[in-house]
């Protein structure tokens, strides 16, 4: 099915949630006891999208782990997809972006070949490396615009005019994105919540994609605080925090637990 | 085997060439014998390998055009890959990027799972998306500093103290290389000639992965005057003017001519 944002809103609201949970999955860190099954990457997902589906309005696979395992990676990802519940929205987080016959290809490859709801875009490439992606209708892309990583400071924040690049990539690709605004969103790092008001201000009715909460330290009561509209506006990843609250057989119901922890604070933020 | 940039040098010498063939292989391109066979890009590619190999010192799979294929894709690609002669460079053109961890993972895909010699990255999240890359002893990494496509000038040019970002990137990313600054290279597009200089002049002694000749309409000569050093210095790529240079079952004798054509021009300016 294909999503609007108003589905979306919808969705958060009937959920009290903003929660992404990302299978960022690593054989070398699930539980034991999964490891020596079959398809131990797929083995370990299902039970997580079960232990957290209650309380998640995304999921967010992240491309790299599965590439690692070759051609069996990309199997395992499309089995994972295929069992995210239809109603909860699915974001390949692949950071992608080429001239444009080859963004059209990437396109193809996660909007048909597989059929994910979103992807994540890289800008460096500019407007021919982004608009294929905006051209499948009803698709969704979140553009990197300030992330959470250190190096976020290394480009980012270059400036021209008193604009940092970041607020420019915002402003540039909301133009390229008339016709369908709704369905470009902003990639905006946890970790610098003040950052997150600024790219609100450029682009109110823009969800954003929020990781860097969790093992990466960002401040959840601070991101809502920055960036929640009406619509909830949001969508709040947690990985590793989530994946691996556990390390034994509990780990579905630890990471149950967690994801029900972050969804209490994020509805006292939606209740506002 | 891992290829050193001394290595790369003295192919570029006995070969008398610069040229990199990008294997950017589309079904819908290919000719129609080949396309009723089991893996007809596997087919296709063998044939331009064939055909191609006297005169090309790389090949660079641009991976999109695999994804689009799904699982099956990165079989083919695996296949390619394994295909192509031992003593040629091999780049996966993914243009990937991500935090460290995620980076990692990317590296492992291409470098470990795969076993290419170079990726080409992206670096609009810095320095902890581009060096976990460089951290596996041998390998190579073209970071994109000034692209061939239209949208390049929509980020690559934002200028502070009076500095492009492109050249930006190109003096941080030389200072995280430190240890191994011969196995960073950039991409720097054809289409941009006088640009390529003013990159020569920052990195003297970097390869430069240059997309954007043939059906992007970059000029050889210039590139090569901009470009040229004495181990060579740049690896030129032409993808679709090799690859669809004819579309009947002459395609490999077709593709031949266009590859040694490119190369007798190449030849010209490495014997200055």
């Amino acid at each position: 099915m294909l999503k609007t944002p108003s589905f979306l809103s919808e969705e958060i609201a009937r959920k009290q949630s903003l929660l992404c949970v990302g299978l960022d999955s690593d054989l070398t860190k699930i539980p034991a006891h999964l490891r020596h099954l079959p398809d131990p990457i797929w083995e370990f997902n299902r039970r997580i999208i079960d232990a957290t589906a209650e309380y998640a309005v995304a999921y967010k696979p992240n491309l790299a782990f599965y590439e690692a395992m070759g051609s069996k990676g990309w199997d395992t990802l499309a089995r994972t997809l295929e069992y995210i519940p239809k109603d909860i929205f699915s974001i390949a987080d692949a950071k992608r972006g080429d001239i444009g016959n080859t963004s059209t290809m990437y396109a193809k490859a996660l909007f048909e070949a597989m059929d994910f709801d979103a992807v994540t875009v890289a800008p460096y490439m500019g407007s021919d490396s982004v608009v294929p992606f905006l051209q499948f209708p009803g698709k969704w892309v979140f553009l990197l615009a300030l992330t959470s990583n250190p190096g976020a400071e290394d480009f980012q924040g270059y400036t021209q005019d008193g604009v940092p690049l970041y607020q420019h990539v915002v402003k540039r690709a909301l133009a390229w994105a008339e016709g369908q605004p709704g369905h470009l969103g902003f990639v905006t790092g946890a970790t610098r919540a003040a950052s997150i008001a600024d790219i609100r201000a450029l682009a109110p009715d823009s969800f954003f994609l929020v990781p860097g909460v969790g093992a990466q330290g960002g401040d959840l009561g601070a991101v809502c605080e920055a960036g929640c509209t009406t619509g909830g506006g949001l969508l709040i990843n947690a990985s590793r925090s989530i994946l691996y609250a556990g390390g034994g057989e509990d780990f579905a119901d630890l990471a149950r637990a967690e994801a029900k922890a972050l969804q209490a604070v994020m509805s006292e933020y939606l209740a506002r």
